[in-house]
């Protein structure tokens, strides 16, 4: 039988895993964390609810699940422009058994350290297996990387590849499983681009992660900029897999899938080598897919430049 | 039929209720919020979730889901002599219905405004209804009142009343419902101790909420602090309705009951007139309920000061 854990137990088996951080004058076990923020920055604070079988599958493993709930965080300020600093976890579990928490954290913990960021408290509760982690960034005044930022004229860019995790999603709703591995890491390890996102602070003018999908997450800067964006569809990047599938389901993949989680951003035209040269500092792969334009909306350009038309809209929870 | 929202839509219902705060330079609706932080200020986080059927009762009033969300996490800054200054909301729900969200931000920005609290961001998500909420608030260095400050020979002292909320949860498991108003608004509408958590700065040492239960959580003082704590049993304070209860009941109640939401905090014995006038000024009751020993561990002592034998050990969550 698993070992079970009581809340007090179960919080001082999270604290025995954590190491120390200079900025952190009081971690999990009080009421609440203190913490110091830099001097002259700005704070940027995002948080995100993972739920089993709605954000990720009931197989997921626990360190998957771990990853995925801090990685989804640290994407939202990688879009930012925000260093990250400080998470908390508030974690539903039905039950406490300690090996789910020791592998859950073991892909918490792992994702935490290789950037650097602290986990300082949190709560522990019993109910459906839900994760909601809030991330603290540090930003300079008026660096941080806006959705209403995109200005006429800009190249629309994305890093990465797009629509692998829908793939893998689309498998494992097919099969139950996910065999290709690439896929799977895509969909339940996905990578923050916190060092790209930090590299375009001076670049980039409007960011926002692909986390709905890109016709979805483009549209939120073309909104909120008050401008429309095309898309030149031939453009979008592919993974090899991907690349094998007809060019219709591909591309619904690539412009209405969700879980990316990777950076689609606008910068001035004349700054396209800027972007490839921090893109290649932080190997990572960027590609030019479209720009924004005065007529308000989303058009997708096919090779010819006619306009395609889609009728997905990328991933909406609450969907009617 | 209801009138149901997309997550668009949903998160827009929410901005349109929310005014504008000098210190908030992006709010609602981005990948995350910029706030900006006091200059020599230290930052206090805490993080609280309520799940539906195991923080509060099913039947609870979607504004009072929304006024308790809010409350229990206030009550952790002013635990620790915060002042409260933002917030971010995780809402978990099956369906995103127009009107119970409506009650649901009535209860929340009601405490929200009566706080000075600023709502900067979240995530709704569809799922088994549960709310985390994560609050911020600043403290100069080394004010805050951390669970591990108590000092030998300090009185201990509680806010309010205990164990109303407790047995308010208890009319409701055995009939179904909460006639009582009092006891109801004990359980529901929970006030956080924000100004005279304040009032505390330099004058209590070691302080926490009470939400698990007295015992527990003078518990927690004593073990963080490397001390024991006396209980006086007939010095604990209680509403008329917990008056006609027998004594033993009663003192279950007051004693590992859960949700008071009160502050415990232990001051030096010099200080008590200071206690005292901060609690007028604040219009808070405030009780002597014993004081921080050297033997380790909680002991309640009776009238005739003999230790008083207790089984009950406070609601905790996961308990196995």
């Amino acid at each position: 039988m698993a070992e079970q854990l009581g809340e007090f137990d179960l919080i001082e088996r999270i604290r025995r895993r954590l190491g120390a951080q200079a900025d952190v004058v009081l971690g999990i076990g009080d009421d609440a964390a203190i913490v110091t923020p830099l001097p002259d920055r700005q704070l940027v604070v995002g948080t995100d609810t993972l739920v089993k079988g709605v954000h990720y599958p009931v197989e997921t493993a626990a360190a998957d699940v771990g990853w995925k709930a801090l990685a989804v965080n640290l994407s939202d300020l990688a879009a930012m422009a925000a260093r990250p600093r400080w998470v908390t976890l508030a974690l539903t579990r039905p039950e406490a058994d300690a090996a789910w928490l020791d592998d859950f954290l073991d892909g918490f913990l792992a994702l935490a350290v290789a950037h650097g960021v602290a986990l300082v408290g949190g709560d522990t509760t019993r109910g459906p297996e839900g994760i909601t982690v809030t991330a603290f960034g540090s930003v300079p005044a008026d660096q941080a990387l806006r959705r209403d930022a995109a200005r006429l004229g800009d190249d629309l860019w994305v890093t990465g590849t797009l629509g692998d995790a829908a793939l893998a999603l689309q498998h494992w709703r097919e099969t139950g499983r996910i065999e290709n591995d690439m896929l799977a890491a895509r969909l339940n390890r996905p990578t923050p681009r916190v060092a790209f996102g930090l590299a375009l602070r001076g670049i980039a003018h409007a960011a926002i992660d692909v986390s709905d999908g890109l016709l979805a997450d483009a549209g939120h800067i073309a909104r909120a900029s008050s401008l429309g964006i095309e898309l030149q569809a031939d453009a979008l990047p592919m993974s090899d897999d991907l690349a094998a599938l007809p060019s219709l389901a591909r591309q619904g993949l690539q412009l209405a899938g969700g879980d990316d989680y990777e950076l689609c951003f606008s910068a001035p035209v004349a700054k396209a080598s800027q972007v490839q040269s921090a893109a290649e500092a932080c190997d990572v792969r960027v590609t030019r897919i479209g720009r924004v334009v005065d007529s308000a909306g989303i058009r997708v350009l096919g090779p010819g430049g006619q306009v395609l038309s889609l009728s997905e809209q990328g991933y909406r929870h609450f969907a009617s």
